[in-house]
């Protein structure tokens, strides 16, 4: 486990026609981007919602999960969804690791817009230090809303596949940016 | 689009006690690997399944999104889903490729147990030729049927994480490891 975070973004997210709106839960995400945090190593995964019914769904799960007959059946499942908590707003994760972190905390979003000044994960993973805690914001619906992206400290060039064509769930981003940054964090310590 | 192809095996798979089955069709795996494809540019993605009422409901999502509302709401998903191709066994994928390109096809089998004589992604990417196909087949369920992975020409190496967790869901999988040949075929070429 290392000083990397997943925070799932429910709020603020986009529509399709570029309106900031809150999505509701897909609860698979809940599942591939556990177990993609718990393969690569993540320290944690963050569900922020405000939707005080979407905050008990995820609950629900993550019981059957943690402390239900899920964990007996598939106890690699219950030890992803252990990375998960559930939180209201993006405040309350910068909150929580800024007090744990001696060196704070480095918001990172990510989207599949560009943006100036966008870094690539390479660079994001050179510039890593230890006692600073990252963490990556990914949005659900349409992707996150653009002023929660020009807020953040950093933000990463999109994911840019070979035709033009970058319209990847967010479960696959995910996964894709967790790997180049463990294949990276790996190549720089050898 | 190059020449590169998925191949999503619903038998024969793996249950948990490791016995051989054909799976049940999950729909968002259409979508996700769908558009994980597109992105990285694959010519095709074949949806294997031997039972008829999964191969008539892959039918009835492919023509609300190729044909019917859901390509006009969202005609980047119609795109992507214009890749899948249902077929009944990995028979047929192999026999339409082989016809299809000068030196035949290559099968490349996935799996999170370790096989000997295995390759790293890079090797694979090293290795591709022009005028063959190459298709990478991923299990669902619990994964490919022993028997299955050990019939392919080539097999990858599992994606290993940083602490032996390696539970990905193929999803994840199928997008990882599309992200990594995009990557080393980029850097070859350049």
């Amino acid at each position: 486990m290392y000083n990397l975070y997943i925070a799932l973004i429910h709020y603020p997210v986009a529509n399709k026609k570029g309106q900031t709106i809150a999505s509701a839960l897909t609860t698979i995400d809940m599942h591939d981007i556990a177990r993609a945090a718990a393969t690569f190593g993540a320290a944690g995964f963050y569900l922020v919602t405000p939707l005080e019914d979407q905050q008990i769904l995820a609950k629900e799960v993550m019981a059957h999960w943690r402390s239900g007959v899920g964990g007996i059946i598939n106890p690699f499942r219950k030890q992803a969804l252990e990375l998960i908590k559930v939180v209201k707003d993006f405040e309350e994760v910068k909150q929580s690791l800024k007090t744990a972190y001696k060196h704070g905390v480095v918001t990172v979003a990510t989207s599949a817009a560009r943006y100036s000044g966008s870094v690539s994960v390479s660079e994001l993973a050179h510039k890593m230090e230890e006692n600073t805690a990252y963490v990556l914001a990914f949005g659900t619906a349409w992707g996150l809303a653009e002023a929660f992206v020009t807020g953040c400290d950093v933000i990463l060039e999109p994911i840019s596949g070979w035709n033009g064509y970058n319209h990847l769930s967010v479960r696959s981003a995910v996964s894709i940016i967790l790997d180049r940054i463990s294949m990276k964090r790996k190549l720089l310590t050898l």
